[in-house]
């Protein structure tokens, strides 16, 4: 058994998680950024993030009916707002479809999730399975992971702006709102946990809750890199951009 | 809407899907079979197979918790003994554990799953997820991949056999096996789909269900390729053959 951390311990614990297992280490992202795509592998990959993205309100929904406490709630509420808009064609699912607009995918694939790789659905749905079925707490603690997203995001932008000429400024416009989103957040959450994780149990609880939640973003790089770096790879079914294969 | 096909016509349906989706189509089973892989690369697959393994019992007892037949039950129940066995260190998990003990594997690592990687997890725990929720005769008809198996088992033990001087005979005995089970449970499986779906509805749900049941297999092979066969991508936390990275 490991001893009680103070609360300072615990978030220097789980930032030290972040630093080892986030997704910003994933090769495929310094691809990305780093404009060594060609348009095909950026369309896969806002293609598989949308799976991602549509799910996320369902696990802030599924988090919100767990919640007893009105105040945990109506903070959590403000992410589903984020992501589904006050009405049609606003919040960060149009935001994100607005980005394979520009990317010339077809809308109603995208929704539909044809082409996704089975990997991407695999993750995702442990993910809001995870936030489903574990404690509250280790659901608050899923999401922590964007304590570590201002920087992904920014480079990202920056990135992708430079590298890529079929990319605008205008088609990344959710990574400009979850620059102020993710913050505000995580911010939350961490308080949350470092307040409610109070014996070690729980706190390890906490932990391997972000651990699991890293692994739900690496699979999903390792399975776009693996289907859409290396030649060859594209699983039966899914997305081939033109002229591969 | 598509039309009814005849049984015969649905049976030849599934089989098609079987020669385009089913994972002896993988690359990495060309390797593994070849000789092409070294020790710790062998040790990765039994490992996370191990996995997929451990959690076919469970999704056969969630299909029988599920089945009001009684005869559909007892049909059943032959799979649970024969992977659990009829006492300790008999059945096929425990031939399993006989064929890791024998790569080298530390057989508590093995059971406490330490090391997999996250994608396999992620889709062996949807496999168990599709037995439970969605129809029975869906969860019957994931099962046909069997039908798919006795030619990719005899094709792995020859090749093994040959390939690999850390591998005999012996290890390989769940193998031998699954090359009188696969048959026995892939006949029942399919004549209940061809006598139980009635209606162009539920032949289409008997299709989607083996391919999801091939992309879960795919999946597995996938997320191994690119840990094991490239260099460098290893995710965090995955087990690490001895001398790499």
């Amino acid at each position: 058994m490991t001893d009680l951390m103070t609360p300072d311990q615990l978030e220097a614990a789980l930032r030290a998680i972040g630093r080892e297992r986030y997704h910003d280490r994933h090769p495929f992202h310094a691809l990305l950024h780093g404009g060594k795509l060609d348009r095909g592998q950026v369309q896969a990959w806002a293609l598989n993030r949308y799976y991602y993205q549509s799910r996320i309100p369902l696990k802030d929904s599924a988090l919100m009916s767990r919640a007893e406490d009105p105040a945990l709630r109506r903070e959590w509420r403000q992410r589903v707002v984020d992501h589904d808009g006050e009405r049609e064609g606003e919040g960060g699912i149009a935001r994100w479809l607005h980005l394979t607009d520009a990317l010339g995918l077809d809308r109603a694939a995208v929704i539909d999730g044809r082409g996704i790789l089975p990997a991407t659905r695999f993750a995702v749905d442990a993910y809001v399975r995870f936030v489903r079925e574990r404690t509250l707490l280790e659901a608050v603690a899923s999401s922590l992971t964007e304590l570590f997203a201002p920087a992904i995001i920014g480079n990202r932008v920056a990135g992708m702006l430079a590298n890529y000429d079929f990319v605008s400024r205008d088609a990344l416009a959710y990574f400009d709102k979850r620059l102020t989103q993710a913050p505000r957040d995580s911010d939350f959450a961490l308080d949350y946990v470092k307040r409610e994780a109070r014996r070690p149990d729980q706190q390890q609880d906490v932990m391997n809750a972000l651990l699991f939640k890293c692994d739900v973003l690496w699979a999903q790089l390792d399975a776009l890199h693996h289907a859409y770096v290396e030649p060859g790879n594209i699983p039966p079914g899914a997305f081939v951009p033109e002229g591969r294969r």
